[in-house]
């Protein structure tokens, strides 16, 4: 009997795996093929495994129901082949809601209908930094606001962000140099060479458990599969390498509930792919992935064309957050701006805005009914800046960001959408989204008004608070607000209203 | 003898003007042509002269040149034609540099070469108010900031200006109602009713007082010819109306040498008026006045084509200040915005700005090589808003405007030129406009770089400063600035850094 180990009872959404002993003879990356057949009722879900090395290939699986689940493994392998078990899937235990998926089109939720309300973050190569900063970053993480992490697979290879990597995806043929050249446009490889028709088990088990602590502290990770930020080789593989690789980062990891497909950071920045190759790499996820985990690509300059079917959601790098309801009205799905600039004081212009106006970007970027993205990027004197390595935040956003996020916690289930006519001014008007009805969040950025007419529909009544997004108060308005009421503001920048039903 | 009184001497740029007697019988406005030549050695120059009332006749002229002048009168009136006289052109005057034009493409010069850098202001109807209010205005501009003041010429209904005016350009038939009926669309006349066939000289002669009293001031007029702000019919004349007043407007104030004209305020909400009726008014102003000053045109939304032969500058409402240089170049015209929204608190959208966003705005736009204007809307008890009525400023950029005037008055006389490439990051720089190898202002903005790569010139050695936009500091680097030199700054938002060379 092959089976090393499986799991006997697994959480809904959790991860059932199965361990089988195989043989090392030649290859197994490219040999040996494994997959197996999960079973519930009438249900059957196809998923791929993976060669762990030392023999070891295992098959992941996230039951997304309770109940009995049989299995049947495939392998043109003898010993891998028709390997069969049974698994209760029970459950979940608290803080497991399963994974995030996109609701009421310009949403999420959940997979038990909780909403999903992002408050994000960037930390490209965390996992690249050793034991002790990768510590410091998760007990960061641990306090800090944010529910999704932007995540690279690959080293990263970039200003502030030159320190080799402990481990790399594939085994190391050559080791060459790991200066900063300047280039990042992975045309200059400096000397390394891999063997790219082999995987480095101990980068991906390194990698998984990380995924694995953001999932235990409720961070959703934006898994970012290709960047052009290097000097190894890994933005210039071959289409057959580069495939297989989708291949195995999503059988390995696909069976973490809080995983999200990024296709590439700045895609639009790496030279040797074309959009015929990220199209391609879309659909290899897609059809890989029996979860359909969310999926989208992330921008220098031009949007990759976000109606394409395979995108779930945009994600985005813009800095005019204004524009955020006509990028979701262009597309019909979640815009997601991951990056309006970072919080910082480094000389580059997208990572050194104030406090403020990191803060304010989120306000406009929700009060036009997207979800923004955060970054810390402050002058470090050993480079250790948290957008890039993780560690620790200089700035003094996450706490309003907590905010944010509490008032969205507390915001309608169905989610904020834009809602035009609501003060005074059509075309001028503030910022507001809410749900008609019910709930209206007015965000005046850096204008001021000191009273501003309020237009809810006729014959309902409604609470008002005036919420200042910098010293996070929130003071509840005397007067109830009906239609045409003339609302008394502090007259003062970055204040919102919030205006919720009644009667 | 019909001359009443004549101008001895007159200042280059100042006003030589003929006073005729004629008769008062039928409608002088409308049967009697008068005009002048004037000449100065082989020069001739048409002039348009204007009835003023009870039976006095006009023309007035302002000479370019010093020296003798002579001129002979025209006119279908026997009385009125063939007068002649002379005169001696002197110089002029301290604080008389003649009138602005356009310099360098994108710039400003006063005739006898200085640079004019504008810092505008707006206050719509001041002339409107009555002699307590005007001279209090006077008296704020005496110290303000302002080199330039957008005026109406016809009285203002819109919010905040409900107040009936004690005068009216036409002879007033019937009088209607004064009261604010929420329309400002020129469709509502609330039962007014003037005799277009003729003007009403106390309303010009008052009007030209107080443009006198802004070129004393050393104050530019932008008059707004037409405007859709409107309950008296002035919005909706005929065409033949239109031209009439336009010619009037020009034969009695061209000679004053501050007048710019803008043909109207927010054109596009003029709904009587089409694209052809804007060209033609373009054209009958430029036909008839001898000075050619400055015209321009300023929208709600959508841009007058700029680039047609009769406009001289843009005169345009973005909030985007950013995209100053595209404009610039779109045009190959001075960029003046004059309204990006304003400083103060009403509930409207384009008027309750921050201080600080206000003075931003003005630095945005001008290191991207343009001119920006300011207004002052805060709520008053009497609705005494500074951008309607003038008065007194309610907020606190004028000061910080007299900084920026000032920086602006030691900056390159050949004006700010857009420059890319100086800050680090090419697509992303921080505004800069200077004179390449002599003079860069680089503006920070939300941005807070702790550090700056400045690429001067390789071979050149520059000083540094920085610039607190809102402290109001200007703090001298102590290294000096070459090439790829890393400069220190605070870190923190609304910096500029001005870097002059030294050698």
């Amino acid at each position: 009997m092959a089976v090393i180990s499986s799991t006997a009872n697994v959480e809904q959404w959790g991860i059932f795996e199965v361990a089988l002993q195989g043989s090392v003879e030649g290859n197994p990356f490219l040999e040996v093929e494994l997959s197996a057949q999960f079973r519930h009722k009438h249900r059957t879900i196809d998923v791929d495994g993976f060669y762990d090395g030392e023999g070891v290939y295992r098959v992941r699986f996230m039951p997304d129901t309770q109940g009995e689940w049989s299995y049947t493994t495939r392998s043109n392998q003898a010993e891998l082949n028709g390997v069969e078990g049974t698994f209760s899937s029970i459950a979940p235990s608290a803080n497991n809601r399963g994974p995030v998926q996109v609701a009421n089109t310009y949403h999420f939720a959940y997979a038990d209908g909780t909403p999903y309300k992002q408050i994000g973050t960037t930390c490209y190569a965390w996992v690249h930094q050793g034991d002790e900063m990768e510590k410091q970053t998760l007990e960061t993480l641990r306090t800090a606001p944010f529910n999704k992490l932007r995540m690279c697979v690959f080293p990263k290879h970039y200003a502030y962000n030159e320190n080799e990597p402990e481990r790399y995806p594939f085994p190391c043929l050559t080791r060459g140099s790991s200066k900063w050249t300047g280039s990042w446009w992975g045309d200059e490889k400096s000397g390394w060479s891999f063997d790219f028709s082999r995987f480095d088990p101990a980068f991906f088990q390194h990698f998984e458990q990380r995924v694995a602590q953001l999932q235990e502290l409720g961070i959703e990770a934006d898994l970012i599969l290709f960047h052009p930020y290097d000097r190894w080789g890994f933005a210039t593989m071959d289409a057959e390498t580069d495939d297989r690789y989708l291949r195995y980062v999503v059988a390995r990891l696909g069976a973490y509930r809080n995983v999200w497909w990024s296709m590439a950071n700045e895609y639009d920045l790496m030279r040797s792919k074309t959009m015929a190759d990220w199209d391609r790499f879309f659909r290899v996820v897609q059809e890989a992935d029996p979860y359909q985990h969310l999926r989208s690509i992330h921008n220098c300059f031009a949007f990759y064309d976000h109606s394409k079917p395979w995108v779930t959601h945009l994600s985005i790098q813009r800095s005019d957050l204004e524009q955020t309801n006509t990028w979701r009205e262009q597309y019909r799905k979640p815009a997601v701006i991951d990056e309006c600039c970072y919080e910082g004081n480094i000389p580059q212009h997208w990572g050194n805005i104030s406090m403020l106006e990191m803060v304010h970007r989120f306000w406009e970027g929700t009060a036009r009914g997207g979800y923004v993205g955060h970054g810390d990027t402050f002058l470090h004197p050993q480079d250790l800046l948290w957008w890039a390595k993780g560690g620790l935040l200089y700035g003094q956003s996450a706490p309003r960001l907590a905010f944010l996020r509490q008032i969205l916690e507390e915001s309608p289930t169905a989610g904020l959408e834009p809602i035009d006519g609501v003060t005074t001014w059509r075309w001028h008007g503030a910022a507001c989204a809410g749900q008609e009805h019910e709930y209206y969040l007015i965000y005046c950025g850096r204008h001021q008004p000191a009273r501003l007419t309020v237009n809810v529909p006729e014959d309902e009544e409604y609470r008002g608070e005036v919420i200042d997004i910098e010293a996070m108060t929130i003071t509840p308005l005397l007067e109830p607000i009906v239609r045409g009421t003339s609302v008394t503001l502090p007259g003062k920048p970055y204040q919102a209203l919030r205006v919720q039903r009644v009667h």
